[in-house]
């Protein structure tokens, strides 16, 4: 599989779009960002991406890796590809500058997690999992956890874990069961497993920092309980040097569906020496902290997966004969045309790109506000963008991963016979974006978030922030045709629709919010798609009819199949919204009646 | 993964709804099938599949099959669960009862070959490609091919294999390079590759008898120069018993996505010695006979892999405590409810169970119509259900293993990380699965043949007759309430502007069919499940406000889960026929416009 970075559109997006220069110019902590830094990074991420990671993503899926009582060995080339990535300084992307981080913004780290995804899933997790980690350290850890900790984490000396689920405790975290014990020196005891933690244990860095949710004695029982620790790996002493091994240890490695190449590893701790993070029983807001940035990190593994698989896709429906175009021979001197010539082929290879392209935009968007929650002067703007963050991010999580785990089996579907074969990469790929779907919280979970806490918790507030910039955008689309505009406005409407029946319903029927949660988040990415399709759409048209003065890298071929693209989705993908809102508003809690035992054959 | 065949669910379609004992009646060759026979056959079945090939599905699928010059191995306990299964009888429990077979109808095959999906696709497939082998011999071979390889077949002794697909040639079969040399002795040459063979080489029966595609010397161009061959493992002597090794060869197997335990072959032919089936040039043709029995079975295998899903699923959602219902704690003496309670879980369930069980119905409805075209006395009826046949097989094919599939991934997803592990076998249902919508015709091959070859073809006269029954059910469902029906009558309106649509472009817009083609496959088969859960329905309700005296099996909890899950259907499932004609009337020929190599990054 060779991958290539999709650098035309990301930069297109980037410059063009969301015209992040402007963005960066109007925040003190991301002035110095120019695009020329950023076009740099850019190529540097689609070298290291193509060059170092691709290459050992088929090989690392087909070994997997090896648990023995002495630790876990990652696949052949991996320590190899973490050493040259670790220097190359891409952990600490985004990290803290002050801690030895580069302080990019996260409009900057997206579109590289989603090629460090789109070449090697399991690979990327090992980084992603320290960057987050560090986040979380750098966001509630002391000043001495920071010191300790960040610079070597961000230098991939050491690599970061998460250890939140158990055996009996998934979602469901108010249950844990491990416990904390205060040593009154500063230190706590941990006792408990752990299992499902990626990266857990691994041979590529000499340390591993834990950070473990945790219950002391005396907590609160349920969520407001819970503590969060870091739990080294090898305790770390005074002067910075490695010293004993802690008490941790990794039970075994789980056999799984995909993403063989990452550790995934039943944690037990036996009484190890962890330190607070954050307020006692505040553990689980801390966690949250990083959420929102953990949550879009993996839509961006489900994007990265299906623009992989597109590129496949593409190049094989070129090549590939088989039969003859509808409208005549394309190819009269082969036995038979390029399978791209065929309609069907290419509904498959557009609804790929558009819900890429379309992810691509909403992780940039969603970055940006991120970014600008963080980062910007002006505290109601900051204000505003936290809203949309909270708003936005179980959308991201679970509809980018939910288009494109589809989005791989179109790819997989347009080789035929030869998708279901593990060499040619389709099917690993598919395995690879389902995790993503279920980790982080099941997309189920996401869609429970956003109707209860979003959109139900605030009586609507951030769907009307949201929807105001969607109709301002409505507005000042002047390139756009009216058609297109009225599809948009349809699903709008649709979208208000059944958040009015959402908030409605609230007050008297407590199961219709978890029932009709999937169906309204998949109508609200729809719209939210739209909203960006528009907006390329606009864009694509004022460039290409103004290409001699444009200051753009793109040319009007690019341009040309992203309108073609645009058209597409609101053709043929935006109908979707119908369907959902159709079943929000026939939807009855009838099927709560059925009592447990008659779900069984 | 404990497997039981849904008796109850099977006994209620053929008894109550389809009245399987009337249209056996009617029907010479099938007028000594009573539900008493059918009855032990189905309870038989059940048996087998839960107590001999269940329990070998996740092992079968860790171990694979192993290659190596000498032959192919299948797993452990393969071949001691062929040998059972073969004396059993299964594999001519469908064939013909002149040369060994039981000739049951279709309409209790289904069931049959549903049951194996379910426990174990892999070894389903060795039966399966054997009775279709068997299949196309009786229907085209010679008195002596016939006399000499189909009691051999159908009593295990012997298995079947079809050859078609090439490395340049799946799809597109008219360029196949598979050549035969006529030996001017009643034998023929075969020389040739062929590629993706199931169970082209094993080590459960002594001969293979393999149905090769080939062209002769002087064969026209295309398909139409295609021949039918059957091409022994190992020569038959005049005797019937086993001569010499003919030349055909394993070459080696694929390593796939999924199912492990099925040999994948690539099978080399070197002038091996080959008999005539049916006529010179017409092989494809002979082939297409049996495709209606094939293409209904990998539907079967979509419906089977998401029942043992369903069953997981269901089971995991009683016993797995997390979090509390919306409605207050069901279970306050433990930590948490059973995750059947919260309100996603339950879409996730019904949604599956709504597809399967529609898609058992429709399986059963289209095992009638081919039971009907052959056996019945009436030629117009029989003629009406040979067009019924030819409409429903492509919609049946794909629509079932589509929602199969998806179904598959529900049931992974009701497991959360837990359904990610190997150990709990839905991941590898939906490895399993995956396959039926590749094989046998792509779903995209097989909208293709809905709309060029059953819609467009005969200028829509079979939708026409299909719908006036569905209209003609929509009357006489007298139990049903309103909204239902206009819920159903809303969905038909859908499907026949639809088809007015398709069949007014075909004279102007050649690429159109093609790219609406799987949306229009999708809002038929919604339609058609649309029709089979009202007549579920009415008859639930008929039979449920007449108990005492009703001849049924079933009770009155079975009766309420099934009406819950009818309107579910209604509710939820059915509003996607809105998408699917909103799509298919917005979509334009734009995507044709876009150059190949545009779609490249």
């Amino acid at each position: 599989m060779n991958y290539n970075a999709p650098l035309t559109q990301m930069k297109f997006l980037l410059r063009d779009v969301f015209e992040a220069e402007r963005v960066w110019a109007s925040m003190p902590a991301t002035q110095d960002v120019s695009s020329d830094v950023v076009d740099a990074i850019l190529e540097e991420g689609a070298k290291i991406t193509r060059e170092v990671l691709a290459p050992i993503n088929r090989s690392g899926d087909e070994e997997g890796v090896h648990w023995s009582k002495e630790g876990v060995t990652t696949p052949k080339g991996f320590k190899e590809a973490w050493k040259t990535y670790a220097e190359g300084g891409w952990i600490g992307l985004g990290g803290e500058p002050a801690y030895g981080g580069q302080g990019m913004p996260k409009m900057l780290t997206v579109l590289f997690e989603e090629m460090l995804y789109a070449s090697n899933c399991s690979f990327a997790l090992y980084s992603v999992l320290t960057s987050g980690a560090a986040l979380a350290i750098n966001a509630h850890g002391s000043e001495q956890l920071k010191q300790t900790y960040l610079p070597k984490m961000y230098s991939g000396e050491w690599s970061g874990a998460m250890c939140l689920t158990e055996p009996h405790a998934g979602t469901d975290l108010g249950i844990i069961r491990t416990r904390a014990i205060d040593n009154k020196d500063g230190t706590y005891s941990i006792t408990g497993t752990k299992i499902f933690i990626t990266g857990g244990e691994q041979d590529l860095t000499k340390n591993i920092i834990h950070l473990v949710l945790a219950k002391l004695p005396d907590a609160p029982a349920g969520p407001k309980g819970i503590s969060l620790f870091l739990v080294p790996k090898v305790i770390v002493k005074a002067d910075g040097s490695l010293g004993a091994r802690n008490k941790v240890s990794c039970g075994s490695t789980e056999h799984k569906m995909g993403i063989h190449a990452s550790a995934t590893c039943v944690m037990n701790f036996d009484g190890a020496t962890g330190y607070l993070v954050g307020e006692i029983n505040k553990g689980l807001a801390a966690m949250f902290t990083m959420m929102n940035y953990e949550r879009l990190s993996i839509g961006l593994q489900g994007l990265g997966c299906s623009e992989m698989s597109y590129q496949n896709a593409v190049a094989y429906a070129q090549e590939r004969l088989q039969s003859r175009a509808a409208t005549g021979a394309v190819n009269p001197q082969k036995e038979a045309d390029p399978i791209i010539v065929h309609g069907d082929v290419r509904r498959m290879l557009l609804t790929m790109r558009a819900y890429i392209d379309g992810s691509r935009a909403f992780s940039l968007y969603t970055g940006m506000q991120l970014d600008l929650a963080k980062f910007h002067p002006d505290a109601a703007l900051r204000k505003k963008a936290e809203d949309l963050v909270a708003l936005l991010t179980p959308v991201a999580k679970a509809f980018i991963s939910d288009k494109g785990f589809d989005s791989c089996v179109l790819g997989q579907q347009v080789y035929g016979g030869h998708g279901y074969i593990r060499d040619n990469g389709q099917e690993q790929l598919l395995r690879d974006a389902r995790i993503a779907q279920i980790y982080e919280g099941t997309n189920g979970v996401q869609a429970q978030d956003l109707v209860k806490r979003k959109v139900i918790a605030n009586n609507g507030a951030f769907v009307t922030l949201f929807l105001n910039d969607v109709r301002a955008s409505l507005s000042s689309a002047t390139h756009t045709e009216a058609s297109v505009i009225a599809a948009l406005s349809g699903a709008i409407r649709l979208l208000e629709q059944a958040t009015d029946r959402l908030l409605k319903a609230a007050g008297t029927d407590p199961d219709y919010a978890g029932i009709v949660s999937v169906d309204y988040l998949h109508l609200f990415g729809l719209v939210t798609f739209g909203w960006l399709w528009l907006q390329v759409a606009d864009k694509a048209v004022a460039l290409r009819d103004n290409m001699a003065s444009a200051k753009t890298t793109v040319d009007s071929a690019f341009l040309d199949a992203q309108l073609v693209t645009a058209h597409f989705y609101f053709e043929r993908l935006l109908p979707l919204a119908d369907s959902h809102a159709h079943s929000i508003q026939s939807a009855t809690s009838s099927l709560m009646t059925l009592s447990a035992r008659h779900f069984s054959r």
